[in-house]
């Protein structure tokens, strides 16, 4: 059997050791600090020649250091002779430009691919992409976890009654059924409309929520306009609460002072991109991935060492 | 004749704007801006289908985020099918991990290689890099453009009686040796030695100083430590007067504070790096890379032009 060894870099410290619990093995040594100038310096401590290493590292903002932290890990590793690179990266960022929407815009999704397989990357652990596509970004092996089975035990626990499940927008909607199949809840969808060029859009709302309890499910929250939006949508028709999820809590600009203004009673994230605190609002409950990333690199482990095996 | 196009990115938009009034073309419309979590989102506001295009950008502080941009920049161009796409990177960042110095150190200046050139840029043209090795880090033809006769003709025209060059340490001989022959001037170098461990550098000159006006030059210039500790040791060994020059001016935490406390009387150094305001101190002097630059680009647009008639 190789060695599994865990690193984390500076993205998700926290989450990293806990994976590194949960798997029963120490967290690796490191450390990613600056020289003078900004320029990214990275120890790795401990030897992991011929180890089956996992780096731990969302591309969440500050986006372009995160990722530069990760290339320059994988190239460490890889000049220090790990035997496979695994890279986990739970929330991957760059990912809403993922095709070419209009002339001359650069596909960045597909570039963090490129340049994540060209450092050295045998694999990637993700969650919840943006786009499944960008799973065919890559040419090395994708495992794509989903996040709603964590954020279905949540409410299933909380118990709460009449419930629907809505999207916010069309794109979603997959990512609501799946939600409302654990739940044996109905769903709804906001379907924006922008009824003529310079009039307010107008949410219209397909599905019954007048008197129940709707939980809007997204992959992302951003800046929480869209989120918001819905949220007072819903209670102008009648919801009698509104409760919302998202994986990926990116939570940029006016996001917090949204939320907080917003009709939404409780916002459930996932702990893919760490909160600052002054983020961590009451509102705000945080659910860990860890058992999620720790089962699936454990079970990426046993496939390596049999292939290992039969090679 | 197939259309040249250059274009500025966020590191040195004077630069670009006078290398295209020198070379006699609009600078290409272009906008780099930042989402609201971070990400980089450019624009392209002009067609480039068919022409060579050069995009000027140093990869200096904020190193990651300048890296970034370069990278965005080319996979945009080549998805918008730029007939060719040159970059011209006057400070190549992360040039000193450019080789394992250390056990499991990354090799970032061959990463940063790799990375362009998976992006799919065509050619590379840079000025003065930390170590030459770095030119062979690429598969795509890399020119090297060298600061010594601006510097040169800088000194020339100053007309100081009675120079030496001086180099700050072994690395930089050869760089001063250019220089000596330029000015017809003897060199000297610093040799700094530790004579116990735990015990205080000495700074040994090699050559003499002692009456003379003494010249220290350098690729680069971070955080001056070494130059003002040169400076000060040429002072007590003799020399009349120190001035000091570098191609590129890092000059990164307690540089500006050292130059100004140190015996240097002038620096002078290039734009490949710009200097925000509060480092443009009364003892720097900063000259212009735009002529060298621009006659570099048309050198190999004429080459270009005249590959593409034999292909
Ligand atoms: N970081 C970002 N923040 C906000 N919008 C973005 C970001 N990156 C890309 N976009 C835009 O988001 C749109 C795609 O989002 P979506 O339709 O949700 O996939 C495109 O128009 C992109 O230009
Ligand atoms: N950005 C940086 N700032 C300061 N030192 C660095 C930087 N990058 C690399 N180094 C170190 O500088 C040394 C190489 O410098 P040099 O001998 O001048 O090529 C190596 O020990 C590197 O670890």
């Amino acid at each position: 059997d190789r060695k599994l060894k865990v690193f984390s870099l500076s993205s998700n410290p926290e989450l990293a050791k806990e994976v590194a619990e949960h798997i029963g093995v120490p967290l690796g040594k490191s450390s990613v600090t600056s020289f003078s100038d900004g320029e990214i310096q990275i120890n790795i401590e401990e030897s992991i020649r011929g180890c089956d290493v996992y780096i731990i590292q969302s591309t969440s903002a500050p986006v372009n250091q995160h990722l530069m932290e990760l290339l320059i890990m994988i190239d460490a590793l890889k000049r220090a002779s790990a035997a496979t690179i695994n890279v986990v990266i739970p929330y991957y960022g760059y990912a809403r430009q993922d095709r070419k929407a209009r002339a001359r815009e650069p596909i960045t999704a597909k570039l963090v691919a490129d340049i994540i397989q060209e450092a050295g990357a045998d694999r990637v652990i993700t969650l919840d992409l943006h786009a499944p596509q960008i799973q065919g970004f890559f040419n090395i092996p994708v495992d794509q976890l989903v996040g709603v089975p964590i954020l279905g035990d949540y409410w299933s626990e909380k118990n709460l009654e009449d419930v629907v499940i809505v999207s916010p927008d069309h794109g979603g909607v997959s990512r609501a059924r799946q939600l409302a199949e654990r739940l044996k809840a109905p769903i709804a969808i906001i379907d924006k409309r922008r009824p003529r060029p310079n009039v307010a859009e107008v949410m219209n709302i397909v599905g019954k929520v007048d008197g129940k309890t709707a939980i809007l499910i997204d992959d992302m929250i951003d800046t929480a306009g869209t989120i918001s939006l819905a949220a007072n949508a819903l209670i102008k028709n009648g919801a009698k609460e509104v409760y919302a999820c998202c994986t990926h809590p990116v939570l940029s600009g006016p996001a917090i002072e949204r939320i907080n203004d917003s009709a939404i009673k409780e916002l459930v994230v996932t702990n893919s991109i760490v909160l600052p605190k002054e983020k961590q609002i009451d509102k705000v409950v945080t659910l860990s991935v860890a058992p999620l990333i720790s089962e699936a690199i454990i079970r990426v482990h046993e496939e390596l060492s049999v292939s290992v095996l039969f090679d």
